[in-house]
């Protein structure tokens, strides 16, 4: 049997090693436009924000140890330009301008997302970069180093904004950060916005929400941006305003998309075309909380499909049940994590949210070293399901949001989630973990 | 109505606040026989650290807060002796040698529990100390600033002996710390054992497992420990080898007792009489893991079910569905966290446990600043569930235990623990969450 995938990162990797190691004798083919497979995206900004490391630390397998080692045909530099669904074959082009062509039995799409870049005069100038690939991120890396780079830009206000926001302020980089919409983190609460923007600020990053990019010009000296409300001065503008699935490819092949674009696929990440799979950030999942389908392209979703299609493929068919939407960052001295849906993704998904925002330390009573943490908790006035949780804190936070992630996957309600026996000692918490006082603050709320 | 409440720390301070915030109008007497009420008693270690800090910065709020503001009847200096459950009242002696008696319509026994002190010669010396009460702990700082201590014993090796070896160690203290089983830490899987144990030994504490204490003497300067193997010097031995619950006043006024002695009590708190309710480290709980009772007095659950009595006592009948045993410590640089049941207690409950102990990183691949985190996994080979996690490292230990609380609470199985969709970020963990990791090494062990 022939099993080919599309795409070498998180989901196709962990596809075609996992796929050899159940069935050494499956004959398993990788098409990878890049020269890299197999690295830590989310790495990215921690690896830019010191010099002296190379970019190619992230790489966790080289492409020579899955050819050798593990038997994957691992082809680099093919991009795979049209799937023929009705001969079962991919058909392509590679960097050096071969046309190639594969059968499959089962194909798997791993093509991932790419960085979404608004269509603005001057976007392809020289010093306007985007961080998606190992290559953007080498890129990036060359240019801070080659021009120099004082002063930059970022275009968006989302996690990889703010961990970007964060490098380049190691870098001795003076950023700003503008947006076209108004509010920083709209998923947020305004109280817990108002910490990491004040976090943000503290650190002497200027942020302009409401403001639209225009264009971008060159200037005497670097780039200039022209907003709907002043110019922007910077030697390098980074692009980071979110990204969109890579399912072209699928579409043109007829198979069916999901929300904003990604390809559709059940609890089997199987595509509306039954030979073939689609995982990772190019295709959708289920929402736990909600049952629908959902577009949250994370690392360990991706990891995780890319196994279960290779168990599937393998005979050993595997659902996955879906996801929390559970995700953490940290911005300068800050961890923020969520898992669930915010009361405005709740009301949209038919439920009646009601909500609470508390305050508690992340240590003990009279433990020195205490921070505060914020915690935000939504549940359903219907059912008295727990929805979802929000937590800002210069401690507990990031690991904390594991525990309430488990309560949405087991359904569980505020009521039960507040009888849970959490952890405690002076160093790590009060008595009463935070989450549970939102717990009890919340249950109040929802009687 | 008369609510009446023996003791006067966690749970009991806890019932008789909430009981006058559900219904102010309501008579809510407590008797606590020693000084101090509502003081952070896992704090004691890390007080006793800081040579600073006065005892008293443990307390949380003074009597007379609850006299005055709260309208509490708080009387401290009064000793319990005896309740009459026929003519319900309970009878006792203050600290003037007076005797005074109460009737109560409704009583809550939140008599706490003793330091364990075994019986050998010499445990009454000047030096020889426990620490339970806050008296305790103002004794224990007088001591150490007073004598100088030099050199300490510990005789026990639990978390409140580990605690303390690092307190003491702060205060420039050589410590020792002997324990008569062999084994460190028997509920601890051997790898996570000798973890801690290097850990503790690293820091230049001595230990002496498998020793027995014969006898304590005065030395010529300080205390000679005589053991079954040689003797130990030291100018302070700290008894700290677990806690016994103050059930006597509950036995002789013939309620039932569950395991290690403590008052046995249903999921309202109700003794086997039913005017009378049982709350805090004298009680007993269901463990939501076996279904049975258990005896594992900690803060939290004390809180709680105070809280829990309190409303039932003002017409708000509250059921706790019970403990999961979730505890952690901190020992020097080390988190140690658990929940559920060790491989023995699960196969003292009837569970067929399948085990397994992994090793993975507290941060993302390449990112910097990682330590090792081990997590040690419980399995029900028969259903399938989940039964227990303990974990060990320098970091993410002390809050990620509560996500497999929050499982075991959902009676999860391993595989659909697996399935969590759990945070992931470059500074906090690896893409798959150690405990991910583990739940699927225990699936293959498992099958």
């Amino acid at each position: 049997m022939e099993f080919v995938i599309i795409g070498g990162d998180a989901a196709g990797m962990s596809a075609a090693s996992r796929a050899k190691r159940n069935q050494p004798e499956l004959s398993v083919t990788v098409f990878e436009k890049t020269r890299d497979v197999s690295y830590s995206a989310c790495g990215m900004p921690y690896n830019v924000a010191d010099p002296n490391r190379p970019m190619d630390d992230l790489v966790v397998r080289r492409a020579d140890v899955f050819r050798k080692k593990q038997g994957i045909n691992l082809h680099t530099g093919h991009c795979v330009e049209r799937i023929d669904p009705v001969h079962r074959q991919v058909l392509g082009t590679d960097m050096d301008g071969n046309r190639f062509q594969k059968a499959y039995d089962k194909l798997l799409i791993a093509t991932g997302a790419s960085a979404i870049v608004p269509d603005v005069e001057g976007k392809e100038l020289p010093g306007v970069l985007v961080l998606k690939s190992l290559e953007d991120g080498r890129k990036l890396k060359d240019w801070i180093a080659g021009a120099p780079v004082k002063k930059a830009v970022i275009v968006g206000m989302g996690y990889v904004a703010l961990e970007m926001a964060e490098a380049l302020h190691a870098r001795e980089i003076r950023v700003e950060m503008i947006k076209p919409r108004p509010v920083f983190l709209p998923w947020m609460p305004p109280d817990l916005v108002s910490v990491v923007r004040e976090e943000v600020e503290n650190h002497g990053v200027r942020l302009h929400p409401g403001k639209r990019v225009e264009r971008i010009e060159s200037a005497e000296k670097g780039l200039r941006l022209v907003t709907s409300d002043g110019v922007l001065i910077a030697d390098m503008i980074l692009i980071a305003v979110g990204v969109s699935p890579n399912s072209q490819v699928a579409a043109e092949a007829g198979l069916e998309l999901g929300p904003q674009g990604a390809i559709a696929v059940d609890k089997y990440l199987k595509t509306s075309n039954p030979d073939i799979f689609a995982a990772g950030d190019c295709a959708d999942a289920f929402h736990i909380v909600t049952g629908k389908k959902a577009y949250i392209p994370l690392a360990l979703r991706a990891n995780r499909a890319g196994w279960a299609v290779a168990d599937t493929v393998c005979g050993n068919e595997t659902a996955l049940p879906g996801i929390a939407g559970t995700a953490v960052f940290k911005v300068f001295d800050l961890e923020v994590a969520r898992t669930g849906l915010s009361a405005k993704e709740a009301e949209a998904a038919g439920f009646q949210p009601v909500t609470t925002t508390i305050q508690s330390r992340s240590r003990a009573h009279a433990h020195p070293g205490a921070s505060t943490l914020w915690v935000h908790m939504v549940g359903d006035k219907a059912s008295g399901r727990l929805l979802g949780v929000q937590m800002v804190g210069k401690e507990g936070a990031a690991h904390r949001i594991d525990a309430p992630a488990v309560a949405l996957h087991a359904q569980m309600t505020v009521a039960e989630f507040y009888q849970c026996d959490l952890a405690y000692a002076p160093p790590f918490s009060p008595v009463w973990d935070p989450m549970l006082t939102a717990a009890n603050q919340l249950l109040k709320e929802m009687t």
